[in-house]
């Protein structure tokens, strides 16, 4: 991340701050204490005040936040137990008053405890949620170069490991091939835990790979993401292994089209529920409306589930440059699941695919 | 888990509950779910009464819950939106009344109050902390026996890995040739980010691998483990590209050195502080006592963090077999880090290694 960029969030950060009339705002969620002071460290928080910005973090992470925050102008600041604990101490330390919001969708009961001991009406904290994952919503240019990056080092290793499917291999065995191949090319980690579904197990969205081995015959379900300086990617294909019965490929299409129709709704003023109606409609046309037992897709940034959600009821506009996933799927008890999902970033010229594997049914 | 052990942990559970003279406990934390239901799906929750218990989940777990609680006695509800709003939901639709624990550490503030909007006076939701984790502080067989063999796949994929260090390898080649081989042996996953530190990077005891070359007469520091079925293991080794100067040998000598005395003092009833003291004590005596920036480890189990945290100030006993890591290390600016780490089952016949890669200065 630039300089001019950190400074940019920030801005934007104290003008919510503003609006809201808080005085400070307690940051602890780790991809929002990255977004806003490049700290990587898994234990951090960052105390935002209209002049002032300092991170809090323990000793393991004295020289790594030097060197992460140098130039910054942000302050470190070493300290010991828990950092809510040692939030409410840096403000009353120095006899700060007033109004500080803390993130109230991402700290615990105990913490907001912690948050409140000692500071006797001096600090009145307060919840806020979504204030910085509103900023994240809309990715800047350099977000959107490092997403498409992430997406096409997935796309890049699905496509080859596709290749390579055949009876035989254990489920196991195709996640550690993919996981290899993204670390290689410099993924830090997958961005959840790979999915490699065959046969009827393809039934479940959310199975984890097992030491089954792919059969003759069984659709196999593979959703994938790779981590890439920080930002998320998330892919899945599903393929045949054989030559598929009439009425798989005609599942399949119906997945595609819904997959289309829903990647064409996708505009900054788009509700986040219209991708979902349209996906859902070209379904219901399937008579394959019940099989389709999630919701569309997601927000994809720094983290794998951002918001919005793309589901039923979720009124609010996408935004410009927010990169959200497209995932229609079905689901069928004792047959098995086909998942097309694709990584797009919403423009006002239209919707741009950063995932880039073949859509097309394979049947290998 | 076999039904009996889930049975055991399911009446432990009541038997805390009923000593605080609580109605009902709403258990949301992921691994304390899997803990008492089998349920490995990474959203649900668990209403557990002194005579029924109820998993909540959403619509894409429905196969997945009945069949993971097959027999468990468990009753499954599919609903939709946020699990904690569901959760008071199901209890007004029973007209219950009484008070109701929740995991105050695990809760955020935001999903505290769905908890409480709606319930009117008729439910009393009060904080609880680390019941169930009290419970995962000790281990029975079965989960010895996972932990055993995670630990031993460790071991075994580390002590391949070392074999094929050389310098011009990076450190990301490294990362991704543990994790694969962990899959390949049935790993779901790393059970951390696989850390891979070379030369002075080493020095950040929370190094990322990058794409740095591994370069002769450096220092390497490899942190990694594995999630097999579940449960974690947590290793870590140092070693020497070259031929040691004599000052990095007497620092490898130190570590080892405050290793064993912290594993020596391991028994049910030493305070978790314990082993703490003991190796600081030893790096005192090389004059390193400064240069040991963290605590010298923590519980293992489902989770790679888990209770205690082996460090000063922390006076409860270790418990009857539990499991804790042993990783004292040594971190010098500019020149890199050691760090020597094991994973223990503490027995009143005294400690055992479950991870037993070789622990002596390798230097190649």
């Amino acid at each position: 991340m630039s300089l001019n960029e950190h400074k940019q969030r920030l801005k934007r950060l104290r003008e919510a701050m503003a609006k809201a009339r808080t005085s400070a705002f307690w940051v602890s969620h780790a991809p929002n204490v990255f977004y806003l002071s490049g700290f990587t460290g898994d234990s951090g928080g960052l105390l935002v005040e209209p002049s002032r910005a300092t991170l809090l973090t323990d000793s393991r992470f004295t020289t790594q936040a030097h060197e992460e925050l140098a130039g910054a102008r942000i302050g470190v600041k070493i300290v010991k137990g828990p950092l809510a604990a040692a939030a409410t101490a840096e403000l009353l330390g120095r006899r700060f008053r007033g109004s500080v919001a803390f993130e109230s969708a991402r700290v615990t009961v105990a913490d907001s405890a912690r948050l409140r001991k000692g500071a006797s009406g001096r600090i009145r904290w307060r919840g806020a949620e979504g204030w910085v994952e509103a900023l994240r919503r809309v990715k800047d240019a350099e977000e959107i170069a490092e997403m498409r990056q992430a997406a096409r080092l997935a796309s890049e290793v699905l496509t080859e490991v596709i290749a390579l499917l055949k009876p035989g291999l254990r489920e196991c065995d195709v996640t550690a091939e993919i996981e290899f191949r993204m670390r290689r090319r410099g993924a830090t980690g997958p961005s959840f835990e790979t999915i490699v579904a065959s046969g009827p197990r393809g039934a479940l969205p959310h199975a984890r790979a097992t030491t089954k081995p792919l059969g003759r015959n069984e659709l196999v379900v593979i959703d994938m993401g790779a981590i890439l300086r920080h930002y998320c990617s998330d892919l899945t294909r599903t393929v045949f292994l054989g030559r598929a019965p009439a009425r798989i490929r005609r599942w399949y299409r119906a997945v595609k089209e819904a997959h289309e129709a829903a990647c064409q709704v996708l505009r900054p003023d788009a509700r986040a529920e219209e991708p979902d109606l349209a996906a859902r409609e070209v379904l219901r046309g399937y008579g394959l409306e019940a099989a389709f037992i999630h919701s569309t897709g997601h927000g994809l940034g720094l983290e794998v589930h951002e918001e919005p959600r793309l589901g039923r009821g979720q009124k609010s506009p996408l935004g410009p440059s927010s990169v959200v996933t497209i995932e229609p799927g079905v689901y069928l008890e004792g047959l098995g699941g086909i998942r097309v999902e694709d990584d797009v970033l919403v423009l006002p010229s239209g919707p741009q695919l950063l995932t880039d594997a073949p859509r097309e049914f394979l049947e290998l």
